[in-house]
């Protein structure tokens, strides 16, 4: 490790451990949809998904970092699950999507970082899955990591993401509140204008729909017309996509979505697919230069695969009905429009590379749209 | 023809020729997204496409029809148009998906009917095709048809379409105002549990942007959590799906895209999956139980595609460039909201088979919620 | 029935129970790859997969017909069974495509017709589930029907199919052996610019990979460069696409995949891309004009997925493993290869509308190929 | 650059300027398909393509390497071309497949690596791209890299591969005969239990098809049960998938393929679909574990697509009508088979890490075989 390198371990260390205090929609009386939402109101109200975050903020120049998600706690590559992809725009690079849509399952953490980092993301999962007791025979493993571009706050051509940040990122990993705003993969990235972050949200069915949860983590970065919970806030406030007649929209969102239901690929793609229509009605547009991909999961005990046939002695059983699924689509499409609002509302102005500043969404002002 | 048939077609007649008055989403104030729309506010506000209706409203159980779209005057098999298809959710039964996406064209009209009566707008479409003049030699035709389920109001598995109520459809096609509501495939549709039908709306990009315009035409028949403009008008009139936590969101939405734009295949399939969006943003949650088709067709003279290969003296030019697709994007999104609402409105309360009776928005109320 | 309607009929029962003696690949000694048939190398191998036809062989100019295929003998309707599509070339117009993909299910018999009669083809499946015992209030069905074009021997136009013969089709079919040739939907088919039509073959898995059995039937219209076992029989008999340096290749080919083995619809999907393997093997090429589908199912009882949710009393258990499919992937090319070849060596010469004559393949001349 | 990283590039060095005389198919009178080849018989001979090899051969655990592909010489992220890719079988890790199918073009050379190799081969070919002149404000690069497992033969776990590797493999290329067998990213492959490598072939259409060239090269590491024109060699050497009723087909193939047809994005998907049936054609079967993927793209100058909208002063122009592609699917079917038997006829036995031995096809036998 260089001397700069353990600088930024040492970033990434203060960054995992500090408490915070983000506001979140609920905090001014936005509710969103019409389902109730899990205890935290986050992706770790799916029983036994982790979330890490690296953020990397060093002088002016270096606005970044890395966000893992752990579907669960055993060995993921020896227990995968069920899993699918959805691109909802294709300008992006996520790695791995094709073996989750062939094999229809997850062997590896989810991680997300900046465009051009990807190959320090793959890095770092590869040491973190070929280390692991047990997979001392392993010699292929599909990695799998998402990006968006913060180059416009982030020195981002340097390439400051190395796999030890990502390594650092899978092992901060916990459960219970996960920190949003200008942090993990979200520090540097932009929203409708505004400062954009990581964000997440939940729904909870009710026992007669089957009592299962659906969590959502976003890492927003993409353009359009703002609304928060149908009110047009990007108008109100003036800032907005082709606002003058030009086209300005790029940028890209991550969804990662996870839920306790059995479902089995096909159904996951469906579930994916309705992430997209959350952030849709955030105002989103999908714009020619977004890389918007959903991940979507099922940590079902009874649904995983066992990278060892012989360890399947209870056969797989008891995927849901085609349907049961529709109230995970809205639980899936309120959880991503709230993930994404939240990411806004706890992310902070943020000055970065070749003197940039993004404001946050003014929480004055926005205390006052919704006081109305 | 039987005397009723005769009875039928009489009926469409005078359908058909029937002047109408019906009340749309600006006649409330309600003004949804940031684009202007066309002159008409209509799909047929892209130049050459004109749209046709049959309606079927017969006794007690026969509430039913067929809409029929034409993307240009001439010759459509012989000068077929760049098109793509994308399936926002595929329990339905639209025909012709499969050529379209393989070839990148259309080569026929598109017809829009009920559930049980595609085949009949097969052979509607084939009689047109087979029997024009120039098609002499044609052994294979792709008729594109669409449907949604009519069920609830319309004695459907009778089946009382048949071909010449959908050349009937396509011989009424007219270029101007189009007839929303209850009329055409709309006639018996049921959209968030008010009775729904057919809707349009357009979108007009300003020059800097190329001055190109969309239109959009829907036959709305599915649930979810209304939204008009952003207010929760399901919340507000008491109904909307999994309200007493019971599953209840199926139905399907049809939406037809235009453009004049010249856009290739791969550029329409983007623009037809942020129809969509637009659908998302209504509330729409297209349910496991959801025929969501979306048809999306270039117009533009220099990019069709001649049959006869030698006819292609001009070589096809000039499609857009990635880069100038998002305000394409956006103008869809929005217009396919606006159909989708204009549907709502335009609707009436219509009683039908088994004497069930479904419900228009109530627009006194709607009058109210807007006024505020 | 008009008069011109019950000649059809008759002649369709006629074709029904005649007995036939058709010579397949085995016996010109030709023994395609290395697994085994089934008893009866037909898709009817497939325990419960009963098939039927009716041709229509008329005057100088209707040389057309149905094939149906019934996966199982209970109301396939209530008891859907897990099936996938595989567009090899979309050039075609198979219906009910984009229901099995989002679904993951099939829910009718499969019916093989003409191109211009598709529409008849579901009106005759439409009777035939809604006329069933047990489905009285159904309203929507996703009929299946593919086609291929016999346009050149057939007087395509005049659309000679009605629903009474595919009807009667359903009503014809039966376990044990399966006619081939021209028969049914194969009747005025053309493959290699020799006589096509149906053709079937199965491969049953040892013990130590299962035991499962893959049973395949094609319709045969396609082009390209014909191999039969390696041994280029298309330029021995100097017959073949783009011989003078002119393309002419087109056609298309229907093929059903049935297996016993518990195939999710993932590796169902897999299982139907493996079939264009098999047609590649043949020399196929998938032409720009060909219309190349393959529908694969699993008959495991197991797996089927009732339409009443409350008799999933029995949890759906015991999908395959992915480590275990690739020999049924090899089984399916193996079998549709040899499916294709048998509906060659089936079939015999053919005259019909507008004078057109197609000639089978050569047996001496094959049986002096083989030989060697 | 560490001492063995040092030893790499010198080794490196040496084998990318030695000199080779590997035989090819048609050195055995083996002539595959109809069609005539390019002059070279190889991807070079499409105009402008160029071939880069790097192979890493170090004591008895190193046996890997890298290749690349460039379409142009010209700035290829300043002017990308139309590009698609076809998952045949997606076990594997191809990276940039999602962008390209969005977008419809290809930026970046084409990387081929072993699997645990990719994040190197984005590394690599990041810094290939920001370093070039006029790619100065680059912060978004779709990098490509495909990638087979040779982890049999070599100490794969250890990564071996670094940046450097992939920038001298790009540095490497020339245009003119391509090096097959076992280097560059062939090294350390296996196919069909033989050892297999990298490959190449061509085909040239005649002047009425529009004297269009296509060129293939492969990366072999599959399974399945070999034929050579047709000829069962698999069965014939006693070497072949489910000899012993085991499952054991598993590996992975990577197709490029080039053409100067003005093809666009949905053709060139087309055009990548048939090279999986030229796989089909060598016996091979796309097992489970196989990672199949064919990138395809078009050189054609007047179809390129300018970074800078404002560089497209001439308009894209000149896209082959679908009628003129299926000549160019043959071409590719056969050009694909010939590749990878020729992959094979290269390739060397080779003796790699845990002591594993891999025998090349026994060339005696295989001139026995085709002399008959």
């Amino acid at each position: 490790m260089t001397p700069r390198g353990a600088l930024f371990f040492l970033t990434c260390m203060m960054m995992a451990t500090h408490t915070w205090g983000q506001e979140r929609a609920r905090d001014y009386g936005i509710s969103l949809g019409v389902m109730d939402p899990g205890e935290l109101n986050a992706i770790t109200d799916v029983q036994g998904v982790k979330v890490g975050h690296v953020t990397l903020i060093e002088d002016d120049r270096i606005r970044t970092g890395v966000t893992a998600i752990l579907p669960h706690s055993d060995n993921i590559f020896q227990y995968k699950i069920p899993a699918a992809v959805y691109v909802g725009n294709g300008f992006g690079k996520l790695v791995g999507s094709s073996q989750i849509q062939e094999l229809g399952n997850l062997e590896s953490p989810i991680v997300l970082t900046n465009t051009l980092s990807v190959a320090a993301g793959i890095e770092g999962v590869l040491d973190y899955i070929l280390a692991m007791k047990g997979n001392e025979g392993v010699r292929s493993v599909n990695a799998v990591v998402g990006e968006t571009n913060d180059g416009y706050l982030n020195d981002i051509r340097a390439r400051h993401i190395d796999r030890t940040h990502v390594l650092t990122a899978i092992e901060n990993v916990s459960e219970g509140p996960v920190e949003e705003g200008n942090v993990g993969a979200g520090t540097g990235t932009v929203c409708f204008g505004f400062k954009g972050g990581i964000g997440t949200a939940s729904r909870r069915l009710p026992a007669s729909l089957g009592n299962y949860t659906v969590g959502v983590l976003v890492q927003t970065n993409f353009g359009g017309v703002l609304q928060i919970g149908g009110v047009p806030v990007g108008e109100l406030l003036d800032q907005y996509s082709f606002k003058n007649q030009l086209e300005s929209a790029d940028g890209s969102c991550m969804v990662v979505v996870a839920t306790d239901a059995p479902l089995d690929h096909r159904n996951l793609e469906r579930v994916a697919k309705r992430a997209m229509m959350g952030l849709a009605r955030t105002g989103g547009i999908a714009s020619n230069g977004s890389g918007d991909y959903v991940i979507a999961f099922s940590t079902a005990e009874e649904v995983r695969v066992p990278f060892d046939k012989s360890k399947a002695n209870v056969p797989i059983t008891g995927f849901l009905h085609n349907d049961d699924v529709s109230a995970l689509f809205l639980a899936t499409i309120e959880a991503t429009e709230e993930a994404i609002i939240n990411s806004l509302i706890a992310a902070d102005d943020m000055s970065g590379s070749d003197g940039h500043t993004v404001k946050a969404l003014p929480k004055e002002k926005l205390r006052e749209i919704f006081k109305e």
